[in-house]
């Protein structure tokens, strides 16, 4: 059976599939509209993510199937203290597919050790949201034309940003590719990602402040939030804030064909004026993003009876806890730890990741 | 496109129309049952109202649609800080038609400007709820068997009650209808009711403290809770209170053909033992008001494609905020204020219509 | 019109046909998908309770019906102050079925005064819960073979768990029954439920403290959580709960053909190694209760033109309020108290079946 918890679960191939179905899908509605009937999706949400929730859950009902779940986690019997794997063993026997998010990382990797149906990562934390990925591919694919031979502007928070996480990662399969990472200094791309996906795949990356003085050289702008609880400082947050907010007199210098993304929602970072402009998809990528998860859902009922496509990280069993106060491992009652060794010989958390010291 | 913001964006032709299609569905459900098949509706309630929440989904059911939605805004991206602009924006992407409910005045106006489908207000804070007056309307043209040559007594909180300030709207385009406004004096009908509606409109009324000394006279009794809060002195709250509940005491001074309506929730403001009655046809209405929704949803959805009925009234950008503090004006980012003159000149909020001073 | 209040308003023989029915759903799920459609259940859930509703709308669901409805009382009406009566009055107006949770003892008789439609009890408190007795049924009898012949040990919190007093009245109707209690002793089984159930049916049983000791003899070993806020003295609590942990050791001692069972969600009551054994069924169990759920909820739609089989008990007015602090007769307003006689001449709460003192 396979499952969605990471973007790099999927191949470019299969990337590049489903793209081609869910244009497909937005071209013929009604020769999807019955695909699913009775098959049932199961949302469960541990923390609430309206976007998202709605999103999936419009993809299956426009798919003829149908929908059960929760909206967060204090309608949940978690709040009476059951553990991640008991839920989703028990939902997995009433349901077809399960989208999950969860506030915890690496949540959906203990979810997989019990399902019974294919599992979809709605979100864990700042760990992984592989479907927003797909619909940022399925938005530059479309809008763009293409997913190679890109410079690629992220800008906002690179530092705790998943999704530019996420992007990074994905786009870095594709040929000519190189990236403009925009923030302040406090909010820089951390080190990891430089290391592991940047530098290891070879591609060219700057580091800049400015969204003023590099945004002519774009191809895609992808936007983020900033966050004002994110600075010791709030005067340097003040002082900054307005030079990372889009608007229409930054988008006189980008190109024509340059085309802004944003994972949503916004509060801020781009006024309001620019939605009038041609070049902002960010409301396209939510349209795009529905139709990646109907072809989504669609491919992992599909193919239910292949093996899994989950990694099994070659890992053991370890003494010591994970140090990542954000993991599923330290919550989650009578979960071992466990750890693998990377591709570097780094040790790390078999749930979230994260470096075990 | 046509959308529902207030019930006098409704022609007496268009609701007389609705009138008759919903009795129709009431007659013959299983006509219905498939036909908004493969159509979603969203109910995106901002603040909780599960008795019209429910009404809604039943509704879109039992035409065989679809629903998703939220049904508070804590589960919804709003905790994050997203406008209701960019929220009805992507959700219009994913379905057909929104109800969507808001404790702010004048949310559903922004919620016009972006949308992509027709919009219901499913009720705007102390502003209108115009699918609670169709169902007030079904019920007295069926019960009462005309809208027009009614004596109408409305009774309990005049000056707060917006389903009051909507009926009073709506009936004063019937011929020959007289209201008894029965109140304390503390929650009298507001004075723009008497003079934008009543009066305009050459209604004749008469306003009355006296429940029993009233009750004879009327062939409606359009009940509503008297809430204590809104008392600056409690002792005047205690004494008054029992003097507009309704009883099978005062109900023995009623006409044989009056019928009993009230919005519901009830508190204590109608005597259980009442419920028995056959005049009572409050649980009756909210049969009609499911009927009535399953009206107004196909006729949205049938005349997509009109013009807006939306009336863009002549407004321009002011300068000056709305005082109405419960104006979603003052909550929403990036939102221009405006301003209209109404047709005695009066300077009036776009949104909310309250006047500026 | 039938109901589901307590798993005593079914026969032996109704629940021998649930079980047939139920499992014949399992076997052919594909002849039952449509047979709802265009059924409504309305899901009221008063309190959370995430297990027990998304079986229910999942067993709906597949049955090809629909669903809507509230997962908290914070989402409904009743935080306006509306009654049970007014809720489900309404709501029975809209839907076909309805399942309704609520935290206050009785709640569900109120509502059978009231509805229009097929109600059934999805908890009440620490009163009933009917489906999750059904559940238990289906899964002794399927597993263990029998609902007769058999020696049956619970095991944890026998004061308060609701779920074992109800599998306890609903098993002494079988042949051949007895049971070994098994609980400290600030747990042990209430008074009632031995004097009105146990002796009554001349069902032999012993209590015994130790879970060790007593496991080799039994047929079915039913577990359920202990909660440290029981105890009056916190290092009582630390020094026993582990002896009523189920793990491997224990396991060791047990018949081959034992089955465990627990209704879920359990914490840390059963060790997770234990799930690998064949004898733990139950997460069996919770599919076994999606189909009784599917099976009652066909029976009752089916049944609807029959009388009641709500018994209802001889009851009067009374003066005197109810003492159980969790009965719904002292929060729902206007609920006159009424009391019952029951066999042994006791005075009874019509509602909650408290004695009156």
């Amino acid at each position: 059976m396979k499952h969605l918890l990471n973007i790099l679960d999927l191949s470019t191939k299969e990337i590049y599939e489903l793209i081609k179905v869910s244009n497909h899908i937005a071209r013929n509605p009604k020769r999807y509209q019955n695909i699913c009937a009775h098959k049932q999706l199961a949302t469960l949400f541990f923390e609430p993510s309206t976007r998202t929730r709605l999103s999936f859950e419009s993809a299956m009902l426009s798919l003829g199937g149908q929908v059960l779940g929760f909206s967060n986690a204090n309608a949940s019997s978690t709040a009476k203290g059951e553990s991640v794997r008991d839920t989703i063993k028990v939902v997995s026997g009433y349901v077809d597919i399960i989208a999950m998010r969860h506030p915890k990382e690496g949540a959906p990797y203990v979810g997989v050790e019990t399902t019974q149906v294919p599992l979809i990562n709605a979100g864990d934390g700042g760990h992984f949201h592989p479907t927003q990925t797909l619909a940022d591919l399925a938005t530059i694919y479309n809008e763009a034309g293409r997913l190679d031979n890109l410079v690629i502007g992220v800008c906002g928070d690179l530092k705790y940003g998943r999704t530019v996480h996420s992007l990074i990662g994905a786009m870095s399969r594709y040929k000519n590719i190189s990236f403009v990472l925009i923030s302040p200094d406090e909010l820089k791309i951390p080190e990891f990602v430089k290391k592991d996906i940047l530098d290891k795949n070879h591609i060219p990356y700057k580091e800049v402040t400015s969204l003023e003085d590099s945004i002519s050289k774009l191809d895609i702008l992808y936007m983020t939030r900033i966050q004002k609880e994110r600075f010791l400082d709030i005067k340097q947050f003040d002082r900054l804030k307005d030079s990372y907010v889009l608007d229409v007199k930054k988008m006189k210098n980008a190109k024509k064909s340059m085309k802004v993304l944003h994972p949503l929602p916004r509060v801020n970072e781009i006024a309001v004026e620019v939605d009038k402009d041609p070049r902002a998809v960010y409301f396209k990528q939510t349209v795009y993003g529905k139709y990646m998860r109907m072809a989504l859902i669609l491919k992992l009922l599909k193919e239910k009876k292949k093996p899994s496509n989950i990694k099994i990280k070659d890992t053991h069993i370890s003494t010591k806890r994970c140090s990542n106060p954000h993991c599923i491992s330290l919550v989650e009652q009578e979960l071992e730890a466990k750890v693998y060794k990377d591709e570097n010989k780094i040790v790390r958390c078999a749930y979230c990741d994260a470096e075990i010291d």
